[in-house]
């Protein structure tokens, strides 16, 4: 046994079992040892963003982590952006970096970098694996620190050397049947304190809001929140931009604060406490000369309920406890039948084709920025889905993300909703999609613009766009053919043109297995 | 006047006269300002790595520096692993990223990141501008460090409040009509007691390879180390990667150390002697198990006779007076009339396909990897050009170098050379390219394959490899549609599968003006 079989060994003992690769030429005798391991799943990608964001849509599905192989310094710097998403999606994940052998890098070959220095502003752990007889140790606590809760990113050096030699060939090697227990996520208890705090402060009757995030936007952890809705006439409400939510008809409803500065002061004004769950309170996405970066009413207290790494579920036991409302029941969303709209495309019947269309049980990938923005309001009562954002605000996350979702879900259909110029940064996604005939329709919002900063320049106070300046926003010379890019890449497309073509176009879609991308030309 | 219209105008009157720029929200008014300033040319990219490999290229024609335009953080890291491949080729270049302001920073919104910990590693300088009043100064001083020879990589970091805040709005600010000059690249003086070893060495008569880089392999430099070869019986040879040659009829040919271990130290093992010219002796790529890093032979020894920063014109000089050899002529490379090449496609037909295509003065620029690997020797003779390669080793940058190159001489056309693997890494260039109307032919030799990774894994010593293996490296599954990809981002194509179809589709992408994509089926 090499180093590298040794670490995929130990990455499917502890229970990561899929590797989002993107390999090169030092990082073969890894390749050689996914291949030889039938336990282990190999996903070739075509760029490295695409390895790092289907791992986060993996672990958003799953919670747990996948891997992902990055040919050294550069091929990790592909992956960053959406590293950088999946860390503020709170999503662990275990990156595998190939390096030149020890012996090599003192000549400095072409493809040297400082991988550590990379990888440390956007990663919690980083290790270089030093000798093939200990990477079984190191792969083990690099997955045990991306097991963590909330979920962390870890990424181990691989050199070429530790690779390809031998485990025992000298005496420092453990024994190779002592391997640890795979991790289970531990999560804090929260403070009793707080909680009796936020039970006053809900007994009160002021108006508040309780903005819930990470996992109690789902499973049981929702179901309790809900009660506790019930139970005093909070609100429950999310941040803009949530990792996963369960939502629909038969599911504890959250409203969603809106990402505009204006809508979401206006939103949050009325309410005299905020109660944070796994979040923090609530602030604008970027800043404006004349805007304020914290969105809450002058004189708004907020009270942190349960903190990052904490159990929300066990916070709302005790809270409803305090509360002496165990048995209160929660109120859920009753299905809305929404007739499937005719006409022109527009936010609305957009939304309401989504609201006929969206079969139970599918995933929602959001990155609709300005045309899927009315969407959620309006599929509130749709039949029960996941919905996914992007937490870290990287365009180029939806498609990637889609795509390990659908390997995490095999037999739930993915929709992701991407604009045309988001979708550009990570478009190889599709090829991933067909090799392995995923079920992910991809939706592309072609308005042919980067419409959201049309918006954002006026909001910036930057006066109205020059004709040089609109030149760099929009982004119609030449439109993108979408047909041909699903065409290059072996994914069956349609375009519609109207809001009953786009819904037949998504039921469609769900009628047979494998890929399938909709241009929806506005 | 703001802080963003005082950097564009800084950077103008630095010279800095192009932004290749993937903008988001904080750079509003940094994109009104580059829409105000007729004198700077903004150039759209759907992906960073477009903006930095453009920039890149640009620099290798132009030899002064681009700016960028990125997006925060994750902006900047997609930008990275072409960074590190203009690093690794001297190229200077001023990134401009954007940032949130500094209120709004505290509150951790969601694309906040370690900026300076990302560019540190890949970067020469990095600078956080604090103020509109002194971001002049910081926008001179990094046209000032990107201008440097060799060529460095610096990056401004700009915060959405130092962009919109007025100039002189508080008392710290400069004068306005002082502004530093344009920046001249300053080389040093080589050693004159290099120069005396190196001239000893060169009369002792025993073999000697000189290997040239970065500015010695063109122009004055190239044509004076032509001369010491041709006085002392020197060979003239280069990396295997190279910034640019000038090649072809009439210019001092260059041999190229070959990139296989095995075919490298064949080639060097008879010379006793390496001079090296801006680089270091020749070292593998990659390490392999039972390969050596150093692919000199024993015994030979290597004499530095030009550091990075040195003047090699000048070194030419100083060699050419100690050697009494001030008025001997280059050798210089003969015309070779190639026929146009007919029948099957292989490396063979590939190379003289070529060679009879190239007009005067284009430029190629080449990550074909396994498929052009044989196309140099056989294209010693074409028609002179120019001769662009990888030096950073990380994938993907061919198309967006090309896009930059075609940018910088919009009167000679681009050939970008590249695998279809390669190719998929940042193929959103081809969109900037038919936005802009630039003369680049794109040649996708289409294998279906991580070819390379093939002959890799056998050098690596990891056996055959397996079916699942094999499969993480062929990508013919789906097989990429090169006709569809081209015209998903307008750009007019054509297929071949013959060496006489070939030859015709590249002279008939030099007839009319714009880019065009050739599929070679292999």
């Amino acid at each position: 046994m090499n180093g590298a079989e040794s670490l995929v060994a130990t990455l499917v003992d502890q229970g990561v079992d899929i590797c989002f690769a993107n390999p090169g030429t030092s990082e073969m005798h890894f390749l050689a040892a996914l291949g030889g391991n039938p336990k282990m799943r190999s996903v070739l990608c075509l760029f490295e963003g695409v390895a790092t964001g289907a791992a986060d849509g993996w672990y958003r599905m799953k919670e747990k982590p996948a891997s992902t192989l990055l040919h050294l310094g550069p091929g990790l710097a592909n992956g960053l952006a959406n590293i950088h998403n999946a860390k503020r999606a709170s999503s662990g994940m275990v990156n595998v970096v190939g390096e030149h052998s020890v012996s090599h890098l003192k000549y400095d070959p072409p493809l040297t970098s400082d991988i550590e220095g990379l990888a440390r502003p956007l990663c919690h752990w980083v290790r270089r694996a030093e000798s093939s007889d200990t990477i079984a140790w190191d792969a083990a606590q690099a997955v045990a620190k991306a097991s963590e809760h909330p979920g962390q990113i870890a990424t181990l050096i691989l050199p070429g050397d530790t690779s390809w030699q031998q485990v025992g060939a000298t005496s420092a090697a453990p024994e190779p049947s002592f391997t640890p227990a795979p991790p289970a996520a531990k999560r804090k208890t929260p403070s009793a304190e707080r909680i009796e705090h936020v039970a006053r402060v809900l007994r009160s009757g002021e108006p508040t809001l309780i903005v819930l995030a990470n996992r109690a936007t789902r499973g049981v952890a929702l179901e309790k929140a809900g009660r506790v809705a019930a139970a005093t006439g909070a609100r429950l409400g999310s941040q803009f931009f949530t990792a996963r939510i369960e939502r629909g008809a038969g599911r504890v409803p959250i409203s969603r604060i809106p990402y505009a500065v204006a809508q979401a002061t206006a939103f949050l004004k009325d309410f005299k406490h905020i109660v944070t769950v796994e979040t923090k309170e609530p602030v604008a996405f970027f800043a404006y000369p004349d805007k304020p970066s914290l969105l809450k009413a002058e004189g708004t207290l907020v009270h942190p309920l349960v903190e990052d790494d904490e159990d929300s579920e066990l916070a709302f036991d005790m809270l409803l406890q305090a509360l002496g409302a165990a048995n209160q029941a929660p109120l859920l969303q009753p299905r809305i039948e929404t007739p499937a709209p005719t006409g022109a495309l527009n936010p609305m019947s957009i939304a309401h084709a989504l609201a006929a269309a969206l079969p139970e049980h599918c995933i929602v990938v959001d990155e609709s920025l300005t045309t899927g923005r009315e969407s959620m309001g309006l599929t509130m009562g749709a039949q029960p889905h996941d919905l996914i954002n992007n937490m870290g605000g990287s365009i180029g996350y939806a498609t990637p993300v889609a795509t390990g979702a659908a390997l995490a879900c095999p037999d739930r259909r993915v929709f992701c909703m991407v604009g045309d110029g988001s979708a550009m940064y990570t478009i190889q996604s599709l090829w991933t999609q067909a090799r392995e005939n995923l079920n992910v329709t991809t939706i592309i919002f072609a308005n042919n613009s980067y419409a959201i900063l049309k918006a954002e320049y006026a909001n910036m106070g930057a006066g109205a766009p020059s004709e040089r300046a609109l030149s760099m926003i929009d982004i119609d010379r030449p439109r993108i053919d979408w047909l041909a890019m699903a065409k290059s890449m072996g994914v069956p497309s349609v375009a519609v043109q109207t809001a009953e073509d786009f819904h037949k176009a998504m039921v469609n879609s769900t009628r047979e297995s494998g890929p399938c991308l909709i241009e929806v030309r506005l």
